[in-house]
């Protein structure tokens, strides 16, 4: 399982030459090159460029729009759902928190629900939108079945992010970016990889038992929902997974629950559709909406400090505030390039040939 | 631990008497009454009456303002700040909440923070006042430091709950009334009292050591986030928590992480206090700012109808709707009565005798 380096102008200049190659506009190519190396550039592998040829593949099934064209079919002056139009959601997803921000200059926030998406990559980037205009950004997306609510053995959810950021003064911003399951699905598949146990808590077999076996997955087993069992409080990720579900989908009129649509292209679509393609929901509010921003800032250092300095366990550094671990990774990353496994180097590569890009400088 | 059981409009009128005792016009012991007896309804009963005498208290030190002026401080057309005015939250957090409504009915959602409150009841009752506006309701609230973030043996996070309440068509509504914690505190009391052993993950000691002492928490032990430890996700525990005291106080000039006023009054004030009182978040969006609420609610409807007649894991009958079992208690309770601990009764006794109030009917 050997990996190699690679820079980020070469993994962008790659990853961009390929959305354009599928029917991208110039523009949608550099916003969806963009948002998906964000994940590979924070630490999310499992969501960036390794996921490049699973969009590819959902192009070649036309699963997914890559001319789409957004519209916002209802609103108010606080809100907004938009259509996506099938687009990906690496697009659609910054067209609708836009409309957000736009609408928390008018009247103090925004929030919108859109419905015809496909997944838009990690739902950080989208919430870091609001930052640099002084407001805290929220996001989240449904995503296709894998996890079992508390006493389920069927799967009815996806890991369901949910992205508070919020901005501070002199300290960085508070970036709390989390699937609502134990364990994110990128986590099990790197032990999948390494033919690793998982921890108990993360998974489930077809019949409800506790399981470590990370690919348990494939045979009809599930994610659990954060919490991992009713005793540690598995009912409360559910509830949390299925909140994302409800404004992500059933606000917009997207799919929902087990409805939602696969992003493997080779899973076949759900027999039944209640709505259209899947959901997300975006949200900014001003902060000067409820008070100066400043005086917010000076208090948002304050405890910042507060928790990073606090006494820790035995063994451990720091107690970390959420989006320091994302924010180091993307300066290292960013400087020194970011490891692509050997698998997803070779996966890419096939996919320049075929589609008749030259990676010259690197990846082979 | 023997209990004895009284019926709702017993503890009601009583209740309501020592609310006018200690000042509250009759409006507001009203609704105080109503909010703080809608968690014995839903079998929160750490929330309930039996932290009627901890009100007094705090009213009795000067802590609790039982005739506040209640004043918005700052608002836009989807925001508002409140000033509590010290008043007790019981009154404070439905006052705010009917802003949120009212904003929301004239620019799709209304969003307010509140400073300068006291502890709220349950989030649930604020959140489901949405419910008959067709409209989604959100509560939260900071409270007093219990629980330490991941790697930290500092408390800095009270329990931190979130409510979502959403509207169905002719299923009951979606509500998930949940603290950021992977217990919450009245579980705890309940084993302290039967003496029995927590299950790992609830709690640590003072070094942060894995505890199944109850009754650690005397003794410089901390609550933990949801998931329990960093490998089973309480860094997102941790996170939701931190967003919950970031909107309810820093958004809004209340006191936040460990500076958070306690709720019993034998414990010292702070040495320093960054702002007023403790801090709520209250949000309603309306359904049809998004869609029509038909289209919605029939899509609820089928969404809660899956989910309740998944294919169970053995030994469990049902999958559970988020507010399910509290729905259930309430119903049973409001008709059978509430059953009291004979401790909380008996403590309801003396502070009848100390305020003077008959309680001929019952609690003896």
């Amino acid at each position: 399982m050997g990996e190699k380096i690679y820079s980020y102008k070469q993994i962008f200049d790659f990853t961009r030459a390929v959305f354009v190659k599928i029917g991208c506009s110039e523009k949608d190519a550099d916003i969806s090159t963009k948002v998906l190396l964000s994940a590979d550039l924070r630490g999310v592998d499992s969501h960036g460029v390794a996921r490049l040829s699973g969009y590819v593949r959902l192009w070649e099934a036309k699963r997914a729009n890559t001319s789409p064209t957004l519209s916002i079919i209802h609103e108010t002056p606080s809100t907004a759902v938009v259509d996506g139009d099938g687009g990906l959601g690496l697009v659609v997803a910054p067209f609708a928190m836009q409309i957000a921000i736009d609408k928390a200059k008018k009247v103090g926030t925004g929030w919108v629900s859109v419905q015809n998406s496909n997944h838009f990559g990690i739902a950080g980037y989208h919430a870091m939108m609001a930052l640099e205009h002084d407001m805290i950004g929220i996001a989240m997306t449904n995503a296709s079945p894998l996890v079992a609510p508390t006493f389920s053995i069927e799967r009815l959810l996806g890991t369901n992010p949910i992205c508070v950021a919020v901005p501070a003064g002199e300290e960085p911003p508070f970036v709390a970016d989390l699937a609502t399951t134990t364990a994110a699905n990128g986590k099990l598949e790197i032990l999948q990889r390494k033919n690793k146990n998982a921890p108990t808590g993360w998974i489930q077999d077809k019949d409800g038992n506790i399981s470590t076996n990370p690919h348990e997955l494939k045979s009809g087993g599930a994610l659990l929902p954060l919490g991992g069992d009713r005793e540690h409080g598995s009912h409360k990720g559910y509830a949390l997974g299925a909140v994302v579900d409800i404004f992500s989908a059933i606000l917009s009129g997207a799919n929902y629950g087990p409805w939602v649509p696969p992003f493997p292209a080779y899973v076949p679509m759900p027999d039944e559709m209640p709505g259209k393609g899947i959901g997300h929901f975006f949200g900014a509010m001003r902060i000067d909406a409820f008070r100066p921003a400043n005086d917010f800032k000076i208090n948002m250092d304050k405890w910042i400090r507060r928790f990073r300095s606090a006494k820790t366990v035995e063994g451990e550094e720091q107690v970390l505030i959420p989006g320091d671990p994302e924010r180091e990774m993307e300066t290292d990353r960013f400087r020194n390039g970011i490891p692509l496994l050997r698998a997803v180097a070779e996966d890419l590569r096939f996919l320049g040939e075929k589609l008749g890009i030259g990676f010259s400088a690197g990846i082979n």
